[in-house]
C-alpha cells in the first residue's frame, strides 16, 4: 500500500490512513506501507534549502529531503501503534533500498528486503520512508540518495516486486484511471484495468495518477498495480498485462498536457550533424525534447520545430540562442500557448482509421493541428493551449469512451 | 564547534553560522561542528506525534525528532559551500556514534570516527546532526536513537574526545559562565575559567548554560570545554581542569532553580524498610529525588521532607497517595512555592565559615530557609520562590563575586 503526501497531511489524515491500513490487515494481508512525505514537506523544505543558497549541494538536499519522509513513516506507524497494531517504521536504507547513488534523482540498483521479511514474520506491518535509498557502497560511505518527484511510487513497485507481493496499490487522490481527465469530460469512465503500455503512454502524456517509472518497473517486473482512492473505499484502476487487448476498444483513454512550449528553429542548414548541434547541448543541460518534426526543405535549409516542458523554455532559450548564432540559423521562435492531446490505446497503429477519426474530430470543432507525433500505442496532437477542452469532450465523444467495453467485466476480476 | 537550536533558527541564522565556522577555518583550524535542530523544531515534531497518539512508541519517536538534526546539519553545510567552504553532513550513525539503545534517553557506547577523519583529511567542514546515535546491533537491525533533551552537547564532547581536539566550543545563546544569572544579579561577572566538578554542580543547581551529563564527559575525558556566544565574538568560560583551584576564592558561582516542589510525609513509621517503599516507586517512575531531609523522629513516627523537579509533582502525588495510605503516614503534603539556591565552589565543604556566611546572609533580609543540602563542593538552600532574587543578590555581594580574581588573569591563558 502505497500512500502519497495529501493522504499523510496531517494528524487527522495519517488517524484515517492508519485505520485503512488496520482493516486491511484485520482482513488477513501481511502488509508493507510506503509513504510519501507529509503534503507540502518537500516544498518547503525546498524553500529552506533556497533560503540559504541558490545552488544547493545536491548531496545535502537529498539528505535534507529524505528526511520527510522519515517523519510521516513513523508517524502512521505511531497511528498504527495506537490501534494496537504492531508496526515499525524503516528508512530506505533499513528496507534494503540500493540506488545508484546519482543524486536527486537515483535509480534503484537493488532491494534486499531481509529486514522486511524479519518484520513481517514477526507480525508487524512495515512502514517505509519512500523515495530515498542508500547508495551501494561500503557501509561506512554509504549516502542517502532520492528517487526524484514521485520516487514513492517507485520505491512501491519495486517493494512489491523484491516481495513478490500479490498486489501494490496506490492510494491516490482520484478514484483510479479513467478515460479523460473527468474535470474536463464530465462523463469520463474509470476503468477497471489496463495495460502497463497503455499506462506508461498516458502517464507520459499528461494523466496525472502514477509516475512512468513507477509502471514501467512493475511491466518489467510483473507487478500488479492498483490505483485508488485513499479517500473512499472502492474499487480502483488495476494496471496489469492485459490479456484481452486485442478484443478491446482500441482508444482506452485520452490524456492531456499543458506544461509544453513548442521551439521552431528556422533556417537550419540541411547537413549532417546540425541536429546533434541543437539537441545534443539540450540534453546535457537536461531539457528533455519530446515531439520533433523536421519540415521538408527548400532552398538548403529546413524547418526543425520541437517541444519540451514549459518550465524549461527560459533554460532552453538561454541554451540555444549562441548555437543560433553560431550554425547561421535565420531564426528561433518560440510559443508557450500550446498543449498536447493524446488518444492511446494498444496496437492503435495497426489498426487503420484511428489516426484519421482523431484528425477528423479536431477539424470539425475547427481546431488546428500544429504537430502530430505518434508510437505503436499512441497518437499525440500539439494545439493551441486554449482549444485544450473543447479537444478532449470531443475527442472523448468521436471515440465513445464513455460506453463500458463488453469484455472488462471478464477483465476487472 | 556546537550550535545549539536557537543559533541555527532560520536560514538568516544559519549563514551568520555559516560565515563563523568560515572565518575559523580560514584561521587554519580543522573542525568539527555539531548542530541542533532548528529553533523549535524537536518541539513541533513532539507537538504532531502528540496530536496522532497520547503514548507514542518510543523507538518511532527517536526516529522522528532524529530528523531535526539532519535537516540542521544539512542545511548548515549547504551554507558553507555558498561561501565555497567544502563541507559535509553527517548523522549520528555516519559520525559513528553507537549507543546503548535506549530509546530518548541513550547513552553514548562508543565513537568510531573514522569516516569523520577522512572528511577532515579530504579538507571538509565535517557537520554533524547532535543529539543522536545509532544503537550499536548489527548494521542491518540498528536503530537510530536519541540522547535526551540537550544530547548535542554530549555528542559534541564525546567527538572532541574521540579526536583528541584542542577544544570543544560550545556556541550558546549567552557569553559565558557567570557568578549567577546577569538577569537578576546585575553585578555578576563572566567567569574565564571554571573546574568541571564546579561547572557541574552549577549545571546541576540550575544554570542551563550546559548539560550535566556533557560536562561529566568532558571531565572524565579531560576535554577542555569553552561556553560562549554564538551571537558575538568574545572569549568564553573555559572549563577545565582547574589546578588553582586552592588558591581561589573557595565560592565560584551561585545557581538557583525554581523548577522545584517540596513534597512532606507526615508521621512516618520509624522503621527499617520505609523509605525504601516510598524511594522506590517513585524512582521506578523516573522521578528524581533530590535533596531529602527526614526530621528527628518523635513517639515512633518521624517527617520526610523532599524536593523533585516541579514539572513532576502531579505524577508523584499519583504514585504517593496510595502508598501514603498502605504504609499508615498521617498526612502528605505539597508546596510547589519554593526554589533552591545555591554556592558552589571547589573545596567549600573543607573550608570553616562558608555555611555559616550563607546562612547568616539569607537571615540577614529575613529569608527563612527550610531545607539545607550540601555536596563537597556545594551548600542548597531551599527557600520560598518569590525571595530568590533577593537571595542570589545578597549571596553575590556577601561573597563578593562581582570581584575577579587575583589569579584568573593568569589561569585563563
Amino acid at each position: 500500500m502505497k500512500f502519497g503526501g495529501s493522504s499523510v497531511a496531517g494528524a487527522e489524515r495519517i488517524k484515517r490512513v492508519a485505520r485503512r491500513i488496520a482493516r486491511e490487515r484485520a482482513a488477513g494481508s501481511n502488509l508493507v506501507v510506503v509513504v510519501s512525505a507529509m503534503g507540502d514537506t518537500t516544498d518547503e523544505l525546498l524553500a529552506l534549502a533556497a533560503a540559504i543558497t541558490d545552488d544547493p549541494d545536491t548531496r545535502e538536499l537529498d539528505v535534507l529531503l529524505a528526511t520527510g519522509e522519515q517523519q510521516s513513516s513513523t508517524l502512521v506507524s505511531m497511528a498504527l501503534h495506537a490501534l494496537s497494531v504492531p508496526a515499525i517504521s524503516l528508512t530506505g536504507a533499513q528496507a534494503g533500498i540500493t540506488t545508484d547513488g546519482t543524486y536527486g534523482k537515483a535509480r534503484i540498483a537493488g532491494v534486499a528486503p531481509a529486514r522486511i521479511r524479519a518484520e513481517l514474520d514477526a507480525g508487524k506491518v512495515v512502514i517505509v520512508a519512500g523515495f530515498q535509498g542508500q547508495s551501494a557502497k561500503a557501509l561506512e560511505l554509504a549516502e542517502t540518495t532520492t528517487l526524484g518527484r514521485g520516487g514513492s511510487d517507485t520505491t512501491a513497485v519495486a517493494l512489491a516486486a523484491a516481495l513478490e507481493a500479490d498486489r501494490c496499490q496506490i492510494f491516490t487522490d482520484v478514484k483510479g484511471v479513467y478515460t479523460a481527465d473527468p474535470r474536463i469530460a464530465p462523463d469520463a469512465r474509470q476503468l477497471p484495468v489496463i495495460g502497463y503500455e497503455e499506462m506508461m503512454e498516458l502517464a507520459h502524456q499528461g494523466a496525472q495518477v502514477m509516475q512512468v517509472r513507477a509502471v514501467e518497473l512493475g511491466w518489467v517486473n510483473d507487478v500488479v498495480i492498483e490505483v485508488l482512492s485513499s479517500f473512499e473505499d472502492a474499487p480502483g484502476t488495476l494496471i496489469k498485462e492485459d490479456p484481452l487487448v486485442e478484443q478491446r476498444n482500441k482508444v482506452r483513454g485520452l490524456a492531456h498536457d499543458r506544461n509544453v512550449a513548442k521551439i521552431t528553429l528556422v533556417g537550419v542548414p540541411d547537413k549532417p550533424g546540425v541536429a546533434q548541434g541543437v539537441f545534443g547541448p539540450l540534453a546535457d543541460a537536461g531539457v528533455v525534447v519530446d515531439v520533433i518534426v523536421q519540415n521538408v526543405g527548400h532552398g538548403g535549409t529546413t524547418d526543425i520545430s520541437f517541444t519540451i516542458p514549459r518550465v524549461e523554455l527560459a533554460k532552453a532559450k538561454r541554451i540555444l540562442e549562441p548555437i543560433v548564432r553560431e550554425l547561421g540559423f535565420s531564426d528561433m521562435t518560440t510559443d508557450s500557448s500550446v498543449a498536447k492531446v493524446s488518444i492511446i490505446g494498444a496496437g492503435i497503429q495497426n489498426a487503420p482509421g484511428y489516426a484519421a477519426r482523431m484528425f477528423g474530430t479536431l477539424a470539425s470543432v475547427g481546431i488546428n493541428i500544429e504537430m502530430i507525433s505518434t508510437s505503436e500505442i499512441r497518437i499525440t496532437t500539439l494545439i493551441a493551449e486554449d482549444r485544450v477542452e473543447e479537444a478532449v469532450r470531443a475527442l472523448h465523444a468521436a471515440f465513445a469512451l464513455e460506453q463500458p467495453e463488453a469484455v472488462e467485466a471478464a477483465a476487472a476480476g
